[in-house]
């Protein structure tokens, strides 16, 4: 377990989890309500904080966890979701730690009235995120799905080639922490990298970036273009017919921000007509993508269920922000904790 | 076409191929055997060269061609292949480039006995091949084989993940260009690198170099093995069930060399097994890859016809070292062209 190895100097293995209990604040009760956390790494939070950790949903929580519950860890979404009814039963509730990056999910009124503190798992999606997208774009440049079909057909063929990467444009869609990584490995690769964002302030991994609204003018030269764009009033279907009709004909897109981004029905039909000749999806307008939804049978659709940052270190990293933050918590130093969100109107 | 933008400064394209014949060492003659070199290509050559370009199988030349043809250029394989018998009618043979990296499949000593020049395309392989072996890491990383499978049956799944490459080790067999290459990209990704080599000295991509008769100690750290081996005496079936045994559990094999680097019914055998958890094979022990072979239908195989290398930017590479050895070629300076083969005994 690489969270021992990374940040916690002593973790006693032998100790069972009900009797991880050196109290440095009173009775402090730590709540995971996700069952994604293995009992090595409750174990772990449990020695490095020296806190009871518990895991299990808010409602399934005796009355004496629910009532020392002063720190959440969450991720607030889906079958790990939050209601406002749940933080009123927490009544020392005083962090949540988000195991996300977006915390638009959670009963925001319910947590601002009571001035809990609130903190993210922002930056840990970077380096699995970068690694999916250049996953996409090698996937449809080397023509695996066309090999795989050759496969099976046990053909063995001198006439079907690769493409090369090396050299080709590659269009970022967001400039943050996921954009940056996804440039700097893109430029390893030898592509170049033109990234798209509000401000247009450069920033050095990129070889240029455009502001957004010059969007239309760039497009032509993409040759691969990467959303990482989350949901917001702006970026909400900024990928449309318009839009798409100043691609390259034949462009690849891979979108591993938001769904809505694109206007999907817009995007189906440039799948359909090859002008857009691939796309790696591993976010929808809605998510589950529905059963009966075109794109699982397009064989130009790499269709993944909002995966690419689902790997084996994600809880690991989510909690190394927490441990860190959890210093700051201890000393009351709260001002210095890092990926603070605000939820004041 | 980018061979013109790089190396020809004036390229006439109207001027048709036929009447290509500036002719600045009397009557100049180059063939080409392959067909696989477009109209454009041929008429560049013609034009930067000043030659005669003629395309066509030495058996199909007229005799004139055959009489003054002083250049060849060819794969020298496969359906391109040329015989003793072939070089006994070009009398004036003087130089053969090659559009391969290796030259065995030469008829040597026809060559050797006439004092034929030789010189090959090694190098360009160094982009393509790197690509494709990065893709081949990330392929079985981020498991797009289960999640098209998932995708057929229109299972959106939160419970698979992907992996990660960033911290795990590859193993590279083979240091030279390409080996080197795909060093640089893999530690860009984020991977410690660990050459294998003869020599063992050390070369800057790489964290560490081995020598090859220490792969034993070496072989359980790589989490991904890749060989870029040549076929040689020293490398002939190095991957046997004895290397295999020693190689971490569910390790990826990526063979983008040569295929008899691995005796096959023991890589099958791992396969199966699943000591080795998945393969990219692009080279076999015998090409092309019987129908029959059980490689073919294996899932966590993926195969393809020694494609690799195979790329748009294929023949003009070819043609660019062909070109910068023209010109010492032409100023009778042939100790300063690059890539030259010696066949002497």
């Amino acid at each position: 377990m690489k969270l021992a190895m990374l940040s916690i100097g002593f973790v006693d293995f032998t100790t069972p989890i009900s009797h991880a209990t050196f109290k440095i604040r009173g009775d402090t009760v730590i709540v995971f309500t996700t069952s994604d956390i293995s009992c090595e790494l409750q174990r772990a939070i449990a020695n490095q904080t020296k806190s009871e950790v518990v895991q299990n949903k808010i409602s399934k929580l005796n009355q004496k966890d629910k009532s020392k519950a002063e720190i959440l860890i969450t991720y607030g979404n889906f079958d790990d979701a939050i209601t406002a009814e749940d933080i009123s039963q927490l009544i020392h509730l005083k962090w949540i730690h988000v195991l996300s990056s977006g915390t638009e999910q959670l009963p925001q009124e319910a947590i601002r009235s009571r001035k809990i503190h609130v903190t993210s798992s922002k930056g840990i999606h970077a380096i699995p995120i970068s690694e999916y997208v250049v996953c996409s774009i090698l996937y449809f440049a080397k023509k695996i799905e066309e090999f795989r079909k050759l496969q099976k057909q046990r053909a063995w063929s001198y006439s079907m080639g690769m493409s090369e990467i090396y050299g080709k444009t590659l269009g970022i869609l967001g400039t943050g922490y996921i954009g940056r990584e996804i440039a700097k490995k893109a430029k390893a690769l030898g592509m170049s990298v033109i990234g798209v964002n509000r401000s247009g302030n450069h920033s050095d991994e990129f070889d240029q970036i455009y502001k957004v609204h010059k969007l239309k003018e760039i497009l032509p030269a993409f040759d691969y273009i990467c959303s990482v764009l989350p949901s917001t009033d702006e970026t909400k279907h900024l990928i449309d017919r318009g839009t798409i009709s100043h691609m390259k004909d034949g462009v690849i897109f891979i979108n591993a921000g938001r769904g809505d981004v694109a206007v999907e029905k817009d995007l189906l039909e440039s799948l359909r007509t090859g002008k857009i000749s691939g796309a790696a999806l591993d976010v929808f307008e809605e998510e589950p993508l529905e059963s009966c939804h075109p794109f699982w049978a397009m064989e130009n659709v790499l269709v993944t269920p909002h995966a690419s940052a689902r790997t084996e270190m994600y809880m690991e990293r989510a909690l190394n922000i927490f441990l860190d933050n959890f210093k700051y918590y201890q000393d009351n130093d709260l001002k210095n904790m890092v990926n603070k969100v605000n939820f004041q109107v």
